[in-house]
């Protein structure tokens, strides 16, 4: 039996494996970036028509698209509801653009550190990943020229608010220096938002795309991180030239979005019950990032630097004392303490170690303090006598 | 900007726009293959748990392996719930094996006629399609033989029971002769079921890859045919050497399938309840078939030959005087009818002109007889002057 090329790319997911190590109850796991099941917003189905049960279009609902495209026009990215493709979440997303733009050895533009699982699906595909340096307040814009100038890459994927994993958020000159990078050179962008709304300090934050005057684009969000992941209900908004083919590729891939998750995101979308909803994940998961920086504070202050997330999810943490920290994984989940290793973020890993990708939504504060005491442990353990 | 060499293979798919032209509500359509919307069952959502709405598994809900696997050993497939994956509708199922198993040129073994939507994935990926010819009990067995030795097809994709388009159920004995002979040499089988309950006249139809003794299989079904199609959900059921394979590819295309659509899936398989519904859905479309049948014999007689379907949603024209029916469509369209061309079910459609697939569940007997007596008029005009 023969398989596909593409296949002895497959790697097996790291976050996988750990997802399923730290599903056992009694370990404290900083390593997902699921939802507090405490703040998943109760929902009503019973309004809902029966004609949903019949198939769908394969661009999606029309009504959500229209909200869609009304949000994204309030953040000033020039769109219509004819450009908005409803997706089976965020991830599709990234299948999707990976058809259309990579053939083995197809070039590609991402941050480093950038999206795991944005980093295996293009890898999947074949694509030569170049990797520019993240800065505190965005890419470093001289490396970002020259790889421009050295390469020539299908598109550049970037997750400019609160990334994951880092936490960034671009600054509004980054932003702008970015897109016109990318209008001078004539690279597509990929804009991955899943973060947006989960904005805990005030600033900035324009879509790139909105700033771009040439070049195609696709602006992408789900409803995962805010509503419910559950209902596999994300979206992009492509520029006229790319949209033809995702829908194309769209229907290829499975006919249409579940139509019963889109209605429930219809309902919320727009909504003051949403703006409520909003409101009150942003104060419960600031507490949590408040409650996460004093643990750290408190065992990390003298093995590792971090800056304070303004949004997202995680915390982006450097080891003083650089160590690969995929060799503390074992070592954590036998103390019943579970993190995401820094390393697979980076396309070449074995350069990039001693990072750590910690989330604080999940491990309730009464039980924080314990996790992170037992993680810092860990890692005193493994380094050289001298330097713990 | 460059777009990958797969995007060349991307057609613009004539279902997709037979499909908009239909949805006109003055269209006599027997073009889709949308399940009749009265038949659609009333679906109760108050008991689905919240807790549903959280990120799930990619392999799907435990519950609903189970009972998709029990269903599939009462069918005699030997499987355990760990080879059931959930996928977002049969067509992801073909995304998936397409991913798992085609590279350009990669040979793949169909019948002809196959499924359209099949087809043009393999072919979108790159597929080299060999293809079977049909008889009314399943593929030419010699045929099938000089194909496998002469080819080494990374799979072979067969629909044995009510094929869409043609409506041939395998018999038992071309069934058998089709296991031992994929057996004998080695070529994995998958084999789709979407009409296996639509059954509306008795008869064996054990599904293959329980005949299978070595080579690998996949098993696809979905629930969009009898239950509600929005709902996004089919299943595949793998042999144990290509499940992991599959798995991960289902994690990377969009991490796993709605929750809401699978729930509401487990409340009906297995259940008395859906024994009821599945007897009324086949009383209902035994009903549209022989009123099609009845129809058909009134104004297609001298037009076509035809077998009459024993399960599925089609009736699959094979006209005496073979025309190109794409050239027909635009004239059908003009007079509110939609059909489906038969051509793009085959590998080479120039080279089998003269079929037609009609749909039988959605046009009411009302309105059946007239859409018939315009689509008669639209062929005999195209037929030259002495044929007709």
């Amino acid at each position: 039996m023969a398989f596909s090329k593409r296949v002895d790319r497959l790697k097996s997911s790291l976050i996988r494996e750990i997802l399923a190590a730290a599903q056992r109850p009694e370990v404290m796991s900083f390593a997902g970036g699921l939802p507090a099941e405490a703040m998943l917003p109760k929902v009503d189905w019973a309004p809902m028509p029966a004609a949903l049960g019949q198939y769908g279009m394969s661009e999606g609902e029309p009504a959500l698209r229209e909200a869609i495209a009304a949000e994204a026009r309030a953040l000033g990215v020039p769109c219509e509801a004819s450009q908005v493709l409803i997706v089976s979440g965020s991830q599709q997303t990234l299948d999707l653009a990976s058809k259309l733009f990579i053939d083995p050895g197809t070039e590609v533009l991402l941050e480093a550190p950038t999206y795991l699982a944005a980093l295996q699906a293009f890898q999947f595909f074949g694509a030569d990943c170049i990797a520019v340096p993240q800065e505190s307040d965005g890419p470093q814009l001289e490396a970002l020229r020259r790889a421009l100038e050295r390469s020539t890459p299908a598109f550049a994927y970037l997750i400019p608010t609160f990334q994951n994993p880092s936490a960034v958020r671009y600054s509004e000159a980054k932003r702008e220096a970015v897109a016109a990078l990318l209008d001078e050179f004539g690279v597509p962008l990929i804009e991955d938002e899943p973060y947006r709304e989960l904005v805990f300090d005030e600033g900035s934050a324009r879509p790139i795309v909105s700033r771009l005057r040439k070049a195609s684009w696709i602006y992408t969000g789900t409803v995962s991180k805010t509503l419910l992941p559950g209902l596999r209900v994300g979206y992009l908004i492509a520029s006229p030239d790319l949209f033809p083919y995702l829908l194309r590729l769209k229907q290829s891939a499975d006919l249409h979005t579940n139509r019963i998750g889109q209605w429930q995101a219809l309902q919320w979308l727009g909504s003051e019950q949403y703006r409520a909803h909003l409101a009150e994940l942003r104060d419960f998961y600031r507490l949590r990032r408040d409650a996460m920086q004093a643990a750290l504070l408190e065992h990390f202050a003298d093995l590792a630097d971090w800056e304070i997330p303004q949004g997202g999810l995680f915390f982006w943490l450097t080891l003083r004392q650089p160590l690969d920290t995929r060799t503390l994984l074992d070592a954590a989940l036998q103390r019943n303490v579970a993190f995401m290793p820094g390393e697979p973020f980076f396309v070449d890993p074995d350069r990039h170690p001693g990072h750590l990708r910690l989330n604080f939504s999940h491990v309730g504060p009464d039980r924080l303090g314990e996790g992170l005491r037992r993680l810092a442990a860990v890692i005193r353990e493994a380094l050289p006598a001298e330097a713990a």
